[in-house]
């Protein structure tokens, strides 16, 4: 329906993560109803956000700017970098402002089944990072998937000869979750790793 | 995160049907780490869309064409107009191909608190549709709102005069639906509007 545009926006719209081919559709029908007051700006929205962002070349986040806000802030500590996967990990744990220090961005996780390896994530930038001395403790922020935990793993590995501290995020029971409807590896874990009440 | 040109685009994303403040996050994200292949055609497609729709001055349709394609297709049968809320009304019915005549879109319904009335709607140009004889049947497939079956009903009444039949879509259980989970005044209507097995 719409013509041939139309259907071009929609199938576009259809493939942002959270949107189906129906509320697509949706989307568009609302962007068609007010052109001026929300499908052009949006669409300068867009152009202007990919001309102004850049990769953070220290440690792979996306801003306005290189370094990026994070790694340019003279009241970041310098001393603890917290290693996530991917740009939206950094995003969700600076919005729960969970992390004073810096971040390094892997760009993906080791996954044989996938052909990704080392060679293929964003490690030697961060060995370089530790040259210096200046960084204690390195805090591996990865998923609690079985990818993610090799890369945890084969990262503990590589980072041992530099010696600094390397740590992981705990696992458990989320906050605010019910211990019903947990699955069962979260629950074995969270009875596993007990702690002193 | 990301910049001000960041902030605006997720700004602008989450106002859009469907999407929260966290999946518009998500969806910029995914368009920011593929400026080439998905930023920059979004943009465009918005922009090209934009230009190409038009509102059908006959039923009120938005197409590339006006009149709309359906408007102008002569295989459509020309006796029948289904009368709709809005122009997502129209398509899905479209999609569903539930319907081979002509559409009229109202662009709303009645609704005394909201300060909708009677001239607020397209309805001048409905009863102008009707003057050369030639639409035997208006199907009022309006919502099964309180508003949508008060404006069903004052349509009625309007369209009383010109002689044409006026009908309204069925109402009861939805294809598919289990009767637990519907509501109760679904259940009352499908139980009253019975019909011989």
């Amino acid at each position: 329906m719409g013509g041939p545009e139309v259907e071009r926006l929609i199938g576009l719209l259809s493939r942002l993560p959270g949107l189906g081919p129906r509320s697509a559709r949706r989307a568009a029908l609302k962007l068609l109803q007010q052109p001026e007051t929300r499908m052009l700006p949006l669409a300068q929205a867009l152009v202007d956000a990919g001309r102004a962002v850049r990769i953070c070349q220290t440690c792979g986040n996306l801003d306005a700017q290189d370094p990026c806000a994070i790694c340019g802030d003279p009241h970041r500590d310098r001393s603890l970098i917290c290693v996530v996967e991917g740009v939206g990990d950094l995003w969700a744990i600076e919005r729960a402002a969970a992390h004073r220090g810096l971040y390094h961005v892997l760009g993906g996780v080791l996954s044989p089944l996938g052909g990704v390896g080392p060679e293929d994530l964003n490690i030697q930038a961060l060995l370089a990072r530790l040259a210096d001395g200046a960084v204690q403790e390195v805090i591996l922020a990865l998923g609690a998937t079985v990818d993610g935990a090799a890369t945890a793993h084969f990262l503990a590995d590589r980072l041992g000869p530099s010696g600094v501290i390397v740590s992981r995020v705990a696992q458990g029971v989320p906050i605010g979750g019910a211990l019903e409807v947990l699955d069962d590896g979260t629950l074995s874990t969270a009875l596993r790793a007990r702690r002193p009440a």
